[in-house]
């Protein structure tokens, strides 16, 4: 038995790197999983593979879906579904995802600065805990899994 | 038959009365549920009814456990969700509905300026139509229900 | 109790209205539903709510989206699907819907003339009964409705 | 972590190999099935195996449930849909294929000329991306396979 | 709230009435549902809706299936199904109704002769209630009815 | 919309009525469940029903599972589930139902003395609230029936 | 991938060994499960385990839930139920086991002597093939699993 | 194939271990699960990774959450949930446990002394073999794992 988490969210920091490391200098054997964190190969994708668009909406469109093939997967295929909120940026696909963990039974747990917690107290009450940096999820995941 | 659907989102704008309003006058027999919209009430509730807590985590998490209560069971008996993102706040709270809707396999509606189209593009890409205003949604379940 | 069934595809002939003719004439109480067959309206919906598209791709898309909200949520709240091929068209929807209702666990009548076995083979296959005539689906729910 | 693809649809030109080709090229480990694409041993197998009927129809019937068997297992085993539609013939079965992975919420990738858009208007708005070659399939795994 | 059940199983006693009358006189509100019980009208449906047959096996086969659109659907929206095995004939239809209820996680109530206590003990097994006359299942209704 | 609650747990005072009266006194329009709540009829019912029994177990087995006919169908159609643990006695059944629920994804509102805190911490955090008064259980659902 | 099959009914003829010879003979890689078939064991392991038993009624009882361990396991665990009638005894649990597998949405293949057609109608109306030999199903299988 | 077991309940006693060597000593293959069974690690978990707290109620909710995220996960990967129930303490989280695995359709088997029969007949009525040795559970998984 191997847990399989699923990292969503915030792209503009490191913690997913310091989540594999600290799991990895533990010696703890879990999946990983995570969306693709490249911010331009993510949003071009749709035009560059199914072809261009005049107007935005549609490029978008055809990106976020593509981009969701990989990410639904990946959700549906988690023990846990780990998501980080950053300080900047809107991040509602970090939420939607929290959303649809939630929506499929699945178990979350949030990491945000504690400047976050009113705007994110729904998450949070979904939540199997609420952490603030990488090495509390690391720590989690040592526990649950010895 | 009678659809039910449920308004999640946005607060702070009269979107939902017009919704109510639009359907109203073109006589439909809609089922219309909404979150507790008063915001004071819905952050207060949790300590009013369970006990004073000193540090605001558990306020909010008593609260927006109960408030759980009522959304969580409204969107499961709801056949569409409806999800309006207005300009301001984080809305953490939309996204994550959006998300559970489509976590259980129920289809949802998107309501937003256009100027949001790329931080929603994964919600909107998962979406089965993206409206600008809530007569346009009216117009939707006008089609839909003849 | 009462039985609901949807009827999927063919759009150019009578058979939705020989149906209901039926069930009343038998005084069948049987909920049905049925999806805009008005080829314009459901064609144009997209735009005409949603606002215009240069591409014809995205019109098509538009519309296809709002009129699953309806097929989808009625599919859904049916118990049984009936499914009419006519001899002419593409009708890939038709088969679409079939696919739906036994991707659900749905029960599938389906009608057909007798030169399109062949290639209905699989979902006459999956089908509870295959019919060819209106007449033939009001006597099964009139036997299973005593 | 390993996607795993179902190839549905059109049996008379050589898109499958094109794609397996490309994953190849591409070094992509992806387990890719397939229906029985020989149409003749397709159609015969139901007698062969089972006996002989004089009725098309049940001979066809007793095929058709054989190849479900297959058809509907590995979809069942599938993480993706993919589904091609050529320019001949009805492929009643590509649609359901179609329907049938989105009644049990599988996500599907469609395949077509342009020209086909309209008839499959409804498929392709339940897609998450809708391609005209078998190359664009391999990008799309490429992309969400790194 | 008003319990549902489906009277499956042997149809050459007057166990079902025995059930009804039990409820009525106890003044019980239960919605009861049955297969068609009229032997000869349930062989022959299939021909006779849908076309004569040479071979018996379809000619079953026809009327089997029209029988599940009306077996399966009150299955599905039953709270409680009763199933009962009289002394004669194989009665593997009743044995099979049992199954689906326990595959869809439905609870039983199983009605025999002590004799038959070693061949059904799979089924008795699975069961709720081991009842062996209708009054008893009139009893238990009567008690959870309160 | 109307909520269905269904009342688990201790049956030695008289926290059911008090929530009643509470509903009744604030004008809600709530469906209440309850479990057969006299003891001696409800350890009896299997022996009394279906026949003596030499062994203790074998009579408390037959009676658990006609009573779990009834708890079983009432836990399923309820909307949330209100779970009291007194203050003596094991209450096994109220912990049972408490996971039944969870593990049907049924939300669940416990109640007990502050005392029972620590024993109680795995049904606790899987709560959507921690009561200690049937008047804190009124509260909350007049807050979500409003 | 593997295909994995459960092989439910009677225990007295070789048919068993005839499909894993079979398999064997073509090189098949199928998983293939069954029942203890050894039947003084399977009736005596609930008593010999759990304790003795006066009343023939728990005997068989204890022994039908263990090894409803086993064969709800298996069941669970395959992608086709395999279900063979003999000419002699009352073989209600091949009955049940088809049922759970239908019940279950898992599809079956039934193999009984023509014979049995008639008697059997319900069950082979809801199987994909309808066989009389093991061969044939060896034959199914290896055509699947090209 | 390979049973997969999870061991809830009872921290205090030497029992896992018995069922781990049983097993051993009879060559057997079983995937065993337990819960964190060091009582004070289990306790301080939540405030020694998620930061201290005053009140000894979110002391414990923040434990039990992080139990849960491992609890949750191996009672959804087991194939059987064994429950043992010792003579002291409420463990509640052992009936708990066991309605987890009911309400998500798993079967289990549970320990206990006679004495206990009484207080948990309604568990007890949900098993599939009540036991009271550690040998018992082992004798069941050699008997279903021939």
């Amino acid at each position: 038995m191997k847990y399989s988490i699923y990292l969503s969210g915030e792209i503009h920091s490191d913690w997913r790197e310091r989540i594999v490391t600290g799991l990895e200098s533990n010696g703890l054997d879990v999946e990983v999983y995570s969306p693709i964190t490249n911010h331009e190969a993510s949003d071009e994708v749709g035009v560059k593979i199914l072809g261009e668009e005049e107007n935005n909406f549609w490029k978008d469109h055809k990106a976020a879906k593509i981009n969701a093939l990989r990410t639904m997967t990946l959700i549906e295929k988690s023990d846990i579904v780990v998501v980080r909120f950053g300080e900047k940026y809107k991040q509602w696909n970090a939420a939607f995802d929290a959303g649809i963990a939630i929506g499929q039974g699945k178990p979350i747990i949030v990491m945000h600065a504690p400047e976050l917690t009113h705007p994110l107290k729904e998450i949070d009450g979904a939540a199997m805990a609420v952490t603030e940096t990488p090495e509390q999820v690391v720590e989690i995941l040592k526990y649950i899994n010895q």
